[in-house]
């Protein structure tokens, strides 16, 4: 059974790690990057044979750019790996340490969590990025990629562990389960005996459908029905370019808006329709937002992720209203409120459950590198380990080290 | 639906908490210790009816000891309701901040997590336990306690919504299912919908099956097979002393020693076993480990939970053999070394992967209280979000406010 097979290995690989210093995780990152490009090659004929079979399978050309390497795609990991050597290691940080009365010395310090398991669709850059941050952390990593990439996915780990194998690392700590029948995602679903936490990278469908069934902890990242609410005093600019910008500056991903919640007295309405309309994004209205090309908003509106130039538009009496629709419709991810009004906006900002609100700025910057991190596993939408933008912090645990001289429990 | 109503009323009560300040909370607490003593009579009556049922369906000793209310320990309760009162309140504490190069001013604080599941076995305390712990932390609670305890359960929620309607929080902060049946636990399992967590207390059975059915995020506690490892160079009084008050201190609880790894170089070997029979304790012994009323031990030994006078007894050639054991057999709960070697000792609390690790000092000090946390929601076995004795911080999460003046991406 190849998952137990590679989950022992892992495990195995995992133990190892723990004894490796940050320099010689460092200069395994810098031998992956030297090997991806020395074999570049290599990987693009293979990600050739995954193309070929997209498009004979009629692959979307969405989906098949997603699924295609170039040279330089390529480069742009290399790189990233070696900007990955820059960060600080967060293993062995000291989180708090004291002392007890009875002379006890506790230490609280981060460890790597061990084995993580990956899951994702047809992206081969998740292999790249996986395992350099799950390396760069002291953990070693199980990847299950999907079909349609598995032989970028074959070539990229093959590549990984010529450099590994120049390292002081053990190559066995990067392990891809070849075999991408069902059977394998399910099985890692229930491989608590291996893996240590399971990622899931993909559409909302995958990451539902891992946290429905998994037994081994997830961390659960993804969907984001994120709201700007824009209150009576806000100044007209300043809202109707947050909206736009948390609309229509890239509409696909998890922080762009999908509900704009309007203050009914403020006076921008209309300059904010014409905007809209203007980027070519289509509105569906409450009640009241009236209008050429408006649709009429039904009840599954404002659960909707549209992930595309669509828009909700609500109207509301207060900001008591807004707080309530969004904690009601919201996923807890990112939601901005505009505003002139201090108390409006504290009353926002700490009744408003989720990973990240927003006073006077775009739901965009929700994200590892505009927060400053450096690196991003994902973004957290669940309240356990880690909320929000996810660090390489996130990719550790920690550990109690305590130290006497013969104490015990009287 | 029980369930889906109460569930609903927890989830509005919770977003009510957010707004509650600590004196509030601890007015509350304060309302509820006093209450709790002021409607004794009706506490013990009603737990007389739980204990008269457990007797007729003749429950054992040991757990009509558990289930029992007496004024005293309605006291103890009462006591520590008040010694909560002392405590920091985690919430709104600032874990980080900083700005950003575009303006953007980000803060880390912590939040509530929300409403807290707990299914636990038919221990009453729990109910007052769970209860004050999570409201501290602005928590709402769904308590589903055992069928065995139904009446104590009711009587104790019935007293605290008495409290609390003294209060400024909302009685509907504190639910109780009061239909008992196999269907309200599994239910909880799936209740994404209005729980943030489920922590189930209880035997190593319960949790089990908490961990494998449910998809609400489990703080997965319990489960202890600890390790006290003597090494070659270890003090003979000093170890025997750990290891004895390992094992038989309390030998029924999660951070008792369940086997023994000795050096085979150590002298202390037949004093140890003379200490551990001088105490009652039945000895599985490796090969090589002679002598009257020894148990050779089998293979099943060293994954066995005794909690009780029973001990494996694991001869080692080396520290290396001994972490391989553990890390093998442990359930990363707490492991000690005794030893006068420094390199040993580094190696051993690298390594060993566990909530805690020690240096010459007993197992037993894994806990809330002996770690200084002057509360304790349980020991978390698992390596997210919480790992070891989990105090006040682990029934919170934390949220990112972000504060901008207009900041859009580019």
């Amino acid at each position: 059974m190849e998952l137990n097979l590679k989950g022992k290995k892992a495990k195995k690989a995992a133990a190892e790690l723990t004894k490796m210093t940050v320099k010689q995780k460092n200069r395994a990152l810098e031998l992956i990057s030297g090997q991806l490009m020395h074999e570049k090659e290599f990987i693009l004929a293979e990600n050739e044979k995954d193309l070929d079979a997209g498009k004979e399978n009629g692959m979307s050309d969405a989906l098949l750019d997603r699924l295609r390497l170039t040279e330089a795609r390529l480069q742009e990991m290399a790189d990233a790996l070696i900007q990955l050597t820059h960060l600080d290691d967060p293993v062995g940080e000291v989180l708090t340490s004291w002392e007890r009365p009875n002379g006890l010395a506790i230490t609280q310090v981060r460890v790597p969590l061990g084995v993580v398991g990956m899951i994702y669709e047809a992206r081969p850059n998740v292999t790249v990025d996986a395992s350099s941050l799950c390396l760069k952390t002291g953990n070693a990593v199980m990847l299950r990629g999907s079909s349609t990439a598995i032989h970028s996915n074959k070539a990229i780990v093959k590549v990984i562990h010529h450099a590994l194998e120049k390292s002081d690392l053990p190559p066995d700590a990067v392990q891809l389960i070849e075999d991408t029948s069902r059977e394998t995602a399910s099985g890692m679903f229930k491989l608590n005996e291996y893996l240590d936490v399971l990622i899931p990278r993909g559409g909302a469908k995958l990451i539902k459908k891992v946290v429905e069934n998994s037994t081994v902890p997830v961390l659960e990242t993804g969907a984001g029905n994120c709201h700007v609410y824009i209150d009576e005093s806000a100044d007209k600019e300043m809202a109707i370019n947050i909206a736009i910008n948390a609309k229509t500056q890239r509409p696909s991903v998890c922080n762009a808006c999908e509900t704009i919640i309007v203050h009914r007295e403020w006076d921008g309405l209309n300059d904010l329709v014409l905007a809209l309309k203007e980027k070519g994004v289509a509105i569906h209205g409450d009640e009241g937002v009236c209008g050429e090309r408006i649709i009429p908003a039904v009840e599954e509106d404002w659960s909707t992720e549209y992930l595309g130039l669509e828009v909700a538009l609500k109207l509301v009496k207060s900001v008591e209203e807004a707080i309530i629709h969004i904690n009601r419709y919201g996923t807890k991810h990112s939601e901005a409120i505009v505003s002139s009004n201090p108390d409006n906006v504290e009353k926002f900002l700490n009744e408003v459950d989720a990973a990240a609100v927003y006073q006077n700025a775009s739901t965009r910057f929700t994200d590892g590198f505009e927060f400053g991190f450096g690196a991003e596993i994902g973004i957290s939408t669940q309240k356990l380990h880690a909320r929000g933008p996810m660090g390489l912090p996130a990719l550790t645990s920690t550990k109690y080290i305590v130290k006497g001289n013969g104490q015990i429990k009287g």
